[in-house]
């Protein structure tokens, strides 16, 4: 850590200490706004500097959350936030500054993303990209249908990123944006830049309207004039309409994409002119039908040094806020295991410089996955598809179906969207894809939305799949290996978690391991612990030992693969006669614990079985890790006793 | 059935009847083919109507067919086909003739949709919509990796439908699309029409096209000429694309939205005038970069019932080729039961009219679902969202967030695109939206793509999810009104089979159940059986009829839900010490065989549990519900020789 101070509590600006809730914020005069930004700014720099979170994006959304609340009477109006990445200054505005610069992404404190059941400014979940058209149509409509004949009693606005937009379900919500009767307000932060860069024709299509905006400015403008006039009224969806078309024929513009799928398309305006970004909101506010608001803004704004590299800003890590310096960089040089994910992105460059079939596939995540290892020395075989999870499956199949052998690198609870992709695209017809699934298990921080907790269980039912989880590095390497080198090949998943596991020296040599067969790592006779994923080689490996110091006699078997089911080693655990205890880092129902006792009955043999896992009753908020697992029933502690508890 | 002959074998004419291959067809003079297609579609006809499967939109699609194997050099190129509802026409002219008229849809013979399987001229899965453009891109990005710095040893087509283009799945395909160096060729099959009416502003854009085609046909004019003349060089995509660009400012035309994904444009041309689609397929087939092709068909064309009632048409079942007139509405007054389905619809409609809170969201299911029944009464209370699945259910969750209790009608199958968006868009916080999942189980004749195998397993790991399935009409009936009236309400799936069961009075009253509640049926102390849904009141209910009959003293319980279990029915199944069999349509594991088992074993209870259930290791292909039921496992027979078993 750097030396500065920087973790003293944060002191909010007068201002910005006077707001408790956006009716305090409303209080304000138009021309303050521009000071509240400034302490808005100061607040997330001093508090994410020692409490590390989420961090350009919030700084590029400032002007906008401020305005949204300015203009909006939150939070009877509803502001639907796509991914939350951009919501701290929603956070700060809406009653949570305290418990922001304290509990932020903690256990028992505040989500890292807007979440209903903390707050009612929180209208809806938002850790999985590009569902905030679709939800705050929703709500529009909702909106309407109560009203009655009424003009709706809500206002209901989308705030949603440009990289956001290229989802395929936020296509789907655009599509039917202007379907039925509603008047959803989309506002479209562009900051051309996902976490990784932006890609996609959408994303250059929307450059292009911000080179050529002299049409728009010129009809909002006519637009102002003629509303001031008394000549617009809003009663009239019809009236507009053809006042927008007639004067796009008479302008004889190029229609954009938005206008093509029957929205009203406003901007672009400067996303951090607050006091612009208000005057067009309350213009727009009362509107009828489906608009779309453009702003752009600037990832990292107000930080110099987060403008300049705003990828690396994005969830930075603690920092010095006077000079920019992070914490990571400080460390000194005493080697530490490498992330999981970095000895994929190593090894699966290693395999591609020997298989030209091998290329890489990822869903906005080349950096998260690390797949930007292979990116940077043959660029031509990754496709990053922007954030289109089901999109990067299919596409994989197609690659698959002519003899390439795809891996696709997407997070754990992301690789959801692609469940049907998965089944229909790959499965069906055994193409050898490999799925190399991150951030499985508990994630931590990020909480209940980005847990991998599901994979387990519902890639258990696909026919032909096969699942494997690695130990350590080492078993991540030859796993990889495997999927890459198995004739005849079929769609193979590999999942392990985010962070690290022990190894230090990870870099076997690339031998291919037999599929299906786990391994005794501990004989015993008394307990025998099944294991699957790091754990075997973490909180497990740590229970065994201290129940053997105790004279505990466990057998520790990791399986590797849950499909297929090494029956060798259950037919061993099966004579051993003994009490049976599973651990995986997912939903304990329909995972390895479950396996292991379908097996067990189909095979005759009633032994006592304790499953451990991630409950299948509820969603688990964020936390440490650590802190997770105990709580989940899955640390070294928790096993442990389990272990205990079988030989009684 | 009509009384004309109408099962008799259908004769091929004297061109289709020499065609065993596309290369046969390739040896054709142009002018021939225009007659080929006429015996295409008598072929069809007389196919159809004594074996029935989709009929309407094959009938569309004859001269794109046609034209898309004389220009392409199939199956060295590669035709995916999106939706194989329009694919008959290319089984046909694939080796396929023969056992397309004796065997479409049948156990052992044909798929209904293209079955990469079953020919090297299908290329890829098409059950589920909207993969084509992906899963081709995938195809045609492997084509010019493999071929180097050489041109593509392959060309690569994507055939779409106007409906399935409306999907996110498509969406990103296309935004994909011009992001990577390939040749891919989409054909938009334009009929105006997905199985009911076509949703979204993507189709009144499609229409707009349409309705100002003079540009287009101009430009599309002007680059003939100029490739005749030798002025047009297809090396360069950059050339090409100057050449469009600088047309379009030079007639100041709007762009298109296709255009706008930077995928170049031609149409929309007449799909029935097969020499023109050679034309224009051969003059675009070596063009570098992207294209899409935009054909207007008619679907039904040419056999006029069908035109004039394309939806009806859609799979009409058996009919008299004279007539049009269909076995169906021959059928006397004998009254059946009712198709789960309409006993859904109709329910649904009266709960509606009691409560102004329930609306109804399908995707683009209307007619399948039953929902139109609701539809008709108060459209303004349904929402058909075109083929968006995720969509659908993440707008219902917007919906039942702001006070509204919405129903989401969408087939089994269909439902597993929006896995991700049922876990974190409606059970995260735990929103009332009712899933009626229809076609749960064995589907039958549509086959592995359709079955619904999956739900039971991926549904039971969503925390927060009641999910049941109801033994008979009534229990549905019942079923439906408990997810209307639960308070306070969460995610509540509902699944029933497609076709009806076997009761005739099934209009009970309006009444809720207990949620979490099972029913003994049957008393008994030698063997219980457990089943859930319609096979409790078929199949099982005839098997231990029949083992009681022999003396075997079978105990039969209908579980009804999945979650929550009913702890006390299973107590006193335990109690009871004997063998237990589980039965289910549904994937043997992960779904109630498996959690009988995990409850038993969690409880301590050490009972013979025997599973049955659909296979997890393999897909089911087509062929009758009767058929797959005996293979599966899950037929009377079947029950009845476990209950047997479990007795030795």
């Amino acid at each position: 850590m750097s030396d500065t101070n920087s973790a003293s509590t944060p002191v909010a600006g007068p201002l910005l200490s006077a707001i408790d809730s956006p009716s305090d914020l409303r209080r304000l005069h138009p021309e303050q706004l521009p000071q509240l930004c400034s302490e808005i700014r100061q607040y997330l720099i001093q508090t994410l500097s020692s409490n590390p979170g989420h961090f350009a994006s919030s700084m590029g959304a400032v002007e906008m959350t401020v305005a949204l609340h300015y203009v909006f009477n939150t939070p009877d109006d509803r502001i639907v936030w796509d991914v939350g990445h951009q919501a701290y200054g929603h956070k700060l505005l809406t009653g949570r500054r305290e418990a922001f610069a304290t509990g932020n992404r903690r256990l028992g404190g505040l989500s890292g993303f807007p979440n209903p059941d903390e707050s009612p400014y929180d209208t809806f979940a938002a850790g999985h990209a590009s569902n905030s058209i679709s939800a705050a149509l929703g709500m529009a409509v909702a909106a309407r249908m109560q009203a009655g004949d009424c003009p709706p009693r809500r206002n209901v606005v989308a705030v949603i990123g440009d990289a956001s937009i290229s989802g395929g379900l936020a296509f789907e919500g655009l599509n039917n944006a202007a379907n039925t009767p509603n008047n959803l307000l989309i506002v479209l932060n562009d900051n051309d830049m996902s976490i990784d860069r932006p890609v996609g024709a959408l994303s250059s299509h929307m450059a292009h309207i911000t080179t050529s905006p002299a049409y728009n400015k010129l009809r909002y403008g006519v637009y102002r004039a003629l509303k001031k006039m008394g000549l617009v009224s809003e009663k009239s969806r019809g009236r507009i309409l053809r006042f927008n078309n007639s004067l796009k024929s008479l302008l004889s513009h190029e229609q954009n994409i938005f206008e093509g799928l029957n929205i009203r398309y406003f901007g672009p305006f400067d996303g951090h002119d607050v006091l612009k970004i208000v005057r067009v909101l309350t213009d727009i506010r009362d509107m009828e039908g489906p608009r779309i608001l453009h702003l752009r803004t600037i990832k990292g704004r107000g930080y110099a040094p987060a403008e300049a590299d705003p990828a690396r800003w994005h969830a930075p890590g603690r920092f010095d806020p006077a000079t920019g310096r992070r914490a990571e960089a400080v460390q000194g040089a005493v080697p530490k295991p490498p992330k999981f994910q970095d000895v994929m992105g190593d090894t699966l460059l290693e395999l591609a410089r020997r298989d030209q079939r091998i290329v890489a596939v990822t869903a906005a995540m080349p950096t998260g996955t690390s797949i930007s290892t292979m990116q940077a020395e043959m660029p031509e075989r990754v496709f990053d598809v922007g954030i289109s999870e089901g999109h990067a499956v299919t596409f994989a199949g197609g690659l698959a179906k002519d003899g390439m052998r795809p891996f696709v690198g997407i997070y754990s609870s992301f690789l959801q969207r692609a469940y049907d992709h998965i089944i229909h695209d790959v499965a069906l017809h055994h193409l050898p894809v490999t799925f190399c699934i991150d951030r499985a298990g508990l994630v931590g921080e990020d909480g209940a939305t980005h847990h991998g907790a599901f994979d387990l269980a519902y890639l258990r039912s696909v026919p032909g799949m096969t699942i494997a989880s690695p130990r350590d590095e080492r078993s991540l390497r030859r796993l990889l290996v495997t999927a890459a080198t198995l004739e005849p090949a079929g769609p193979f998943a590999i999942r392990y978690p985010r962070g690290g596991g022990r190894s230090i020296d990870w870099r076997c040599a690339l031998k291919p391991v037999e599929v299906g067969r786990g391994e005794r790592l501990v004989s015993g006779r008394q307990v025998a612990l099944l294991t699957i994923g790091p754990v075997g080689a973490g909180d497990a490996a740590d229970a065994v030992a201290r129940a053997r110091a105790e004279g505990i006699d466990v057998a520790h078997y990791d399986m590797i693969f849950l499909r297929p089911l090494d029956e060798k080693l259950l037919e061993e655990v099966a004579a051993l006669d003994c009490p049976v205890v599973t651990v995986e880092d997912a939903i304990v129902d329909g995972g390895l614990g479950s396996a292991v006792l379908e097996w067990m009955s189909a095979h005759g043999f009633n032994r006592r079985i304790t499953r451990l896992g991630l409950p299948t009753d509820r969603f688990v908020a964020q936390g440490t890790p650590a802190q997770l697992r105990a709580i989940c029933g899955i640390d070294s502690d928790s096993i442990y006793k389990a272990l205990l508890n079988s030989c009684k």
